[in-house]
Parts: C-alpha cells; structure tokens; sequence
C-alpha cells in the first residue's frame, strides 16, 4: 500500500460557464465536484495505475462528509482520514469555455487543534506499518506546526519507509533539512527554496540542502531530475495544451509507482512525464486519458543532463 | 403571518479575494454562507422589519440540509420547505476588497419530479390559509412549469390573500396574466415584459396587461410605482454605493408589510426605497443597517408623476 497524506483536503468544484467576466453574474453550464487536496489526487492516480493507495490527512464538517462520499467511490483507494471539529475546505475552480482557461478560488484551511494535530501523527504512525512508500502533499492548514512535514519524514525514515514531499514555502525548507527521499517542487518553489532561478543549479543546490533526490516540474519543459545515480531531463514529445491542475500530483504518483516497482530513474522520469502531460491534456482538471497516457510513454525524451557545478 | 415562495432555493457563498484576476488562483480571505433564494431573503428582511415570516418552496440534498440548518438561525422566520430528492444549488459570489464589485455565479438548479410539484402545491394551499400576503420570487427551477407563477397567483386570489410577483420572462409574463396584486419588475424585465424601454410608459403597460399594481426598481434611480390610486417616484437623497446584491428583495419586503399595515402608497414606497438603499449599503450582501434604514426613510423623496399615455 503506497500512503498519500493530505492534511489540507479539500472538496474540489469545478464550475463551466461560457465566458468568465469580472463583475458580470454567470449562469454555470456543468457542476462537478470531487473529492481533493493534492494527496487525495495522488491517492486515485496511484490507483488508477493499479496500485493500492491509502489517503489520509484531516476531513471535517458537512464538506468532510460530501468528500469522504465522494472518496468511497474511488475504487482502490482506502480513507483514513482523521476527523475534525472544522469543516474541510472548499475550492472553486472556474473553466472558460471559450478559452478553456481556469481561474481558481481557494477557501483557507481549517483550524487543527492540538488534540487534532496528535491523533493524526497516532494513524499516520500505525499507517506507516503497511506502507511500501509515503507521500506528504501541498500545503498546511492553520494550528498545524510548520514543522510539520520534517517531523513525518523523520517517522517515515525511522520506519524505513521511502518519502517523498510536494510542498513549499517554510514547510518545504523545513522538510528538506529532514532528508526526505524526493522532493517534487515546481519552478517558483524551487526558485524560494534555494534562492536560484536557474534549475539545473537550483536542484543540485536542494540535494545539498537535504533532499535525497529532487524532481522540479517546470511545467511545459517537462521535468529535470537529479539523484544519487545521475541527472536527467525528461519531456514530452511536444508542447501539451490544456488544463494544467493535477499535472504535479500524477507525477508524485508515477514517481512513487516506479519507487516501488524498482523501476530504474529514468523510466520513472518518462513515466512522470507522460502522466503529467496526459493529465493535462484531459478535459476534466486532475483526470487523465489511459491512451493518451500510454502513447506518450513510448514518446517522452529522457536524456542525461551534465552537472551544472 | 407573510408567506414567501423560493421555488429555486440557493445556498449562498460569499468570498472575498485582495483582487479578482481572471485566470488567476486566488486566496479566499472570507468565507460566508447563508440560507438564499430572492423569497428566502424577503422572509429574512420581514422578520428584520418585525413581521412573522414562513418561507416555503423546495431543498434537497446536503445543500439543502445546511440551508435548512442556517435557516433555523434566522428569528422570525418559520421554515415550510418542502423536501426534493434532488439537491439544492449553490451560488458563489466573489468580491473584489480593492473594487468593492462582486462577480457570481449561479449553479442551475435541481430537477423537481412532478410528485414534488404536487406536494409543493399541496403545501401552498395550506400555508395560504394562515398568510396575510404572500411573495412569489425569483426563477423556476427545471421541472416546474412555466405557467407555475399564474397557477399560484390563481391560488391566492381565491383564499383573498394579495400576492406579489418577482421574476422576469415567461414565468412573468404567464403571472402577469392571471392578475397578481404587484409585480416589482427590474429595468430589464420590465422591457422584456412589455417592449418598452421607457419605463413610465412600460409600467403603464403592465397595469393594462393585468398587474394591479406596478412597482419597478430602476438600480441608483430608486423605484416607479404604477398604482390604482396613483403615481409615484420615489429615491433617496443622493446616490448610494456599494452593493445591489438582495436590494431588490428588500423593497418587495418594505411593499409586503406596507401591504399588511395598510399603509398608503407613498409610505410603502418610502419604505421600499430606504430600505434598498440601506441595503445596497450594508457591507454584507442582502444584510441592511437599521440605522442606515430609519434615517433614509425621513429622507426619501416621493414624487407624484404625471400619467405617461
């Protein structure tokens, strides 16, 4: 079982209407609403592939439950959730026909209480026992401790179990310096973490910092991976076009599939790759296509990057 | 006690954001909720205004639920919903803290079957027995026909209850047949109604098409009142700012308890537009500040006016 933590879910609606303007009242065409955070959205891609995933994090109130409903009708995912005495976050995200482009609307987080906070790190705890591999995803909700993911990765390590972290900011910098087996930044949060702006040198910089291997997805350039067995950039074969929400979360997934199948790097890299590109090109955000998926598998560059220091 | 009608119930959310960008993420600085639907907010504004107030008309659903579960909140407003297996909908109002302008969006909402409309109809003929008046407002949900308003109309003509009409298109145009009390058209449904953009001539033109009395709220311009006893104008002193959101439900508050108070039609008509104003005022949408009320209200300027034809 590969385990997804998710300690701010959230009940993700995605809104059509024929065109976004500001200030103007819209009729919404289609309604669709499912249950997210990143880790949730790792847990059905990593299902997808076939793989048993356990989701866990915090869920609460009236939207808890619609999630956790939601969630029971994934097939291969297990909830373990914690509950809560707040209500789970919503997030709106709003798709112009006409464009196809996405404009995004995130309700904060709510607060954890102490008790809370413990209760969690007691499942997470027992979860690691049967874990083959653990994902720690996206951001913090108010009343956990910034700390937060150092102290999960160092329980994962003392469990021997492989670790890989998705976030940024001060989370991110904190959990790094707990030597976490991946990390997957984006550009901008590669760029916070080590104050370079350049990514070949920015990704040897976080391996220095902690990160056993890191993996920045640099949106339409694909990814660029440096690990203890080499370096490599992997990319579709051409510019993909479409809704970009979720493309992170499949590479996390595809990243810690290949972990567990022993898959040498860069077929973890092309994997990634084409997953993320895949979930892009799908019409619903955080979906992605099988076939377009397994074409572009066979399509994906992987080649080996020089060391930039 | 007065009845209101939402036979398109919503779940209202308002987010405020630092800046509306489209195709942006944004943080969602406030979440609010409320129990909407333009019937739902007369019934709380009467209830504000000191009256006994019953809301009926259709929830389902989770959505449902919490409207129900804010409604019990609300002093002075008895629920009379009726259940629908379908689920209430959603609307999403985002303000601009830098514009103060609001962009929404509206979920379509939920199918109702045909037993529903009956129990529906069924529930109104009772309600009907107890009411002083009765407000019918806002859209039609799918699956309740067009003709619904002029049936409900015929209804309350027949228990002697006045009833008043707020809605645009066909639903109007259908009620406006069967002869209800007021209608309390805006500037575009009045044009769409009779094909006159000029409203003094257009009001006129509803009274002869079959509304007893007709009230048109014309935004900053403040309201026209066609009437058997008369004309009117009536608008508060200087233009007021800020947001139009439930000023129009406001107004068919202040006319429904002129109504039962027996007041003449330039006091129901002061009223009205004071408490408009005060709405379009308040910071949160559909709220008004009593204060704000009672001082506009000595204030607002109710003019006759000359017959038009």
């Amino acid at each position: 079982m590969i385990l997804t933590v998710t300690l701010n879910t959230a009940l993700d609606i995605t809104y059509r209407v024929r065109s976004l303007r500001p200030h103007a009242s819209h009729r919404v065409t289609q309604v669709l609403e499912r249950p997210g955070g990143k880790g949730v959205n790792v847990a059905r891609v990593l299902a997808a592939l076939g793989h048993e995933a356990t989701a866990t994090g915090f869920a609460g109130g009236t939207t808890g439950r619609v999630l956790r409903d939601h969630l029971a009708d994934v097939p291969g995912v297990t909830d373990a959730l914690v509950p809560i005495g707040g209500a789970t976050r919503r997030t709106v995200a709003v798709v112009d026909e006409r464009t196809g482009d996405t404009t995004q609307f995130n309700e904060p987080g709510p607060q954890i209480a102490p008790a809370e906070w413990s209760a969690f790190q007691d499942r997470y705890a027992q979860l690691l026992g049967g874990a083959s591999a653990v994902a720690l995803s996206g951001s913090l909700p108010p009343g956990v401790p910034v700390g937060a993911y150092a102290g999960l990765i160092r329980a994962a390590r003392a469990h021997g179990v492989p670790v890989l972290l998705d976030s940024g900011g001060e989370p991110l910098r904190r959990g790094v310096a707990a030597r976490p087996d991946i990390i997957k930044p984006n550009a901008d949060e590669l760029a916070e973490l080590t104050g370079s702006h350049e990514p070949s040198r920015a990704t040897q910089d976080a391996r220095r910092r902690g990160a056993h291997a890191v993996v920045a997805s640099l949106g339409p350039e694909g990814l660029l991976a440096a690990t203890p067995e080499g370096r490599w950039h992997a990319a579709p074969p051409a510019r993909v076009h479409g809704n970009p929400t979720g493309a992170g979360d499949s590479a996390v997934a595809a990243l810690l599939s290949g972990l567990v199948e022993r898959l040498p790097w860069p077929a973890r890299l092309a994997r990634a790759a084409a997953l993320s590109a895949a979930t892009v090109r799908a019409p619903g955000a955080g979906e992605f296509d099988p076939g377009t998926y397994e074409e572009l598998l066979t399509r994906v560059a992987v080649t080996g990057v020089a060391s930039a220091a």
